[in-house]
């Protein structure tokens, strides 16, 4: 069975919100009408409302699956870590510099797509990017960093940037040495360095650990 | 002479740029339609075309504005501190915390927005940030540090940071501390600090450097 027909066994609304995730992230939230949702998801506009009231809700859901696996990235790497928050922390930083990738964030980029203030989906993502920048200062506190708030947002800055930044000017702009920056940054809170690291990865940006 | 009839005696074109670039900012790129624009440099879609091939053409000299405007601000600053680059190294942290609004950063908010690679506009962006990230290395370097190219690409990312973040999660969240974690990071690469400010700022994140 090839990877469409797995698609097609999903259920109809599993079916558009992953149909949606995949072309919002690709083209933007505004890059992409409902029509081309329905169209990828094996299925039709009515059958999309009837999941979604609106594509501000379909745009929320995303967000909300993009939480979930956020959610599964943190527990990946704390048990890939167990009872050892200093270690935690460095695999935090290799994982992030996994995510800068072309099209960075889903969050942050649909801040900056729904420039409304009062857009529904503004206050999901702020609730989403509090909790994980509350967990950072969690995990920076847990591994014993004095200034833990500072450290974390000062963490939290440069890996919102350096996603933008992959963006406006390519990989091998600022954000190609993030790891490097990070490492400097967590020594200079008197964490611990990075043990070799214990998984394998493709991205590049690894190799300024060493 | 009220605003409004001052900016209707500026040339049409002018007109339709500023309307743009003001539009653009609020709004986003694709927030906004070129009739929008047109109301609102008092003309029509006719004139704006006749200036402007297409909508595109439009964004490229809004961001080639945005880049004249930020040359300004760098003169600004060389000026207020001639000869003294660690003092206009300050000034840059200062002034990027002023920038650091509901809205962000035009070009990094295009590149969001125009997801396709290939769009005439990335060009522009990918070569006036990699110009402004370009002349920041030479002032850290210039400011007798070290490691110019990562001091500077920290800084870099950092901003980029804060100007995201502020758009996701507000004033309060980790952008907050921008000037901080600057004014730290350069100080652990062996940059002086900072003299007391001698512009008035009614940025909250100037007080962040006392």
């Amino acid at each position: 069975m090839n990877d469409n027909c797995a698609a097609l066994r999903a259920r109809p609304r599993d079916r558009i919100a992953g149909a949606a995730r995949d072309l919002f992230h690709k083209h933007g939230i505004r890059g992409i009408g409902v029509d081309a949702i329905a169209e990828a998801a094996g299925t039709n506009k009515m059958t999309l409302y009837r999941h979604f009231g609106s594509k501000d809700d379909l745009i929320i859901q995303c967000l909300r699956d993009a939480a979930l696996e956020a959610e599964s990235w943190w527990a990946e790497f704390e048990a890939d870590h167990p009872g050892d928050p200093s270690a935690q922390l460095h695999a935090w930083v290799l994982g992030c510099a996994e995510c800068v990738d072309d099209r960075g964030c889903d969050l942050a980029n649909a801040a900056v797509e729904l420039a409304d203030s009062d857009h529904p989906a503004r206050r999901v993502i702020e609730e989403i990017k509090t909790d994980q920048r509350n967990r950072l200062v969690k995990l920076c506190s847990a591994a014993g960093i004095a200034e833990a708030d500072l450290l974390a947002d000062t963490l939290w800055l440069l890996v919102e940037g350096a996603r933008v930044s992959r963006q406006s000017v390519g990989a091998e702009g600022p954000s190609v040495r993030f790891v490097r920056m990070c490492e400097a940054i967590i020594a200079s809170f008197g964490g611990g360095p990075a043990a070799t690291p214990s998984r394998n990865s493709k991205s590049d940006l690894r190799e300024q650990v060493a």
